[in-house]
């Protein structure tokens, strides 16, 4: 997919965390850290998030690459997190939007298979248009197989981890060129190994 | 607080998970939930998250107890939901906005004395002051004491969960009263009992 970024400085933001549901819940995050290149992004962790900044790929390459690393442990891991792009406060880490497109983590995340099931949202700031904005990504995510149903404030995706990371990523990159400089976010949870029956 | 739903069919939902970070997850969860008297608002559990709707103070009162019965275990545990108003789309539930304005939980939910981090960032639809309406928001944390600083794409609150969801109710009720029938969403990760040092 062509990125969000080139020829701009449309900065793409994520803030996330990865919640394993187990005792060694920190193991299994560092363990997952250490396995991802994050050379292409700004990252800054707290005591409640992650935040990934940079150009949209590899925003999308790096917050796929943790989720699944540290989904492959089997352990009922969520990832939950919120995409950001057109901040009007936004400007911090613009060094990192010179880099090229080339992701560095695609390899090693598209060997790793993963069922995920996952509720998302689009919202799109300041557009009077912004239902129409949300029903097209919608369509778009029916297109890739992953969509499942809308439930109340979101659509339900199923399927392999690195299609569901790339049905949202289109919906996102998609609807932040649906105006100039437009102020887009969108929530995502992907929940992956869950004893739960699945609701599909 | 004065209801955002006084006398208007103004429906609120949340769609939220709670993520205990142990191995004994679904028992911390399902032991929370027994705690909690939820017959005021609809209230419907699937494989990802929870979704909850009825008038403002019964979503906020039902959120808040579930997290709080679940944090006072000790365990690492996060809430992360949206909360959402005036949403085009939204109609089922509406038979629970006939409840009164007592909140079930509020009782029990007070004794409780849980510190938590919180993020939180609001997202007033389809508004050219939406901005405004998230700075305006912003005095109004500071004002409850339990501000601590903004950070990228969301801002900061610490304290007790009392007072953390007393000002994210406040927070989002305001926001929501900007527009007649303004559509409006929050995002919130509230962390208890994290092993992290806090980012203060």
């Amino acid at each position: 997919m062509q990125g969000l970024s080139c020829g701009t400085s449309r900065i793409v933001g994520c803030r996330f965390s990865i919640y394993p549901m187990a005792d060694n819940f920190i193991d299994v995050i560092m363990k997952a850290l250490k396995e991802v290149d994050a050379r292409k992004v700004w990252m800054e962790t707290d005591d409640i998030s992650t935040c990934i900044r940079g150009r949209s790929e590899h925003v999308f390459d790096v917050a796929k690459a943790i989720f699944i690393h540290a989904a492959k442990t089997d352990v009922h891991v969520v990832f939950n997190g919120t995409f950001s792009v057109g901040c009007p406060g936004d400007s911090e880490g613009d060094s990192y939007m010179s880099e090229n497109d080339e992701r560095l983590n695609e390899y090693a995340s598209s060997k790793v298979k993963v069922e995920v099931a996952t509720q998302f949202a689009l919202y799109p700031m300041n557009n009077p248009e912004y239902m129409q904005v949300i029903a097209d990504q919608v369509e778009v995510a029916k297109a890739h197989g992953t969509f499942t149903k809308g439930v109340h404030y979101a659509s339900r995706l199923d399927g392999d981890a690195n299609a569901v990371f790339k049905t949202i990523e289109e919906a996102f990159v998609n609807a932040s060129k649906t105006h100039e400089r437009s102020h887009v976010t969108m929530t995502a949870a992907i929940s992956a190994n869950s004893p739960s029956k699945k609701h599909l």
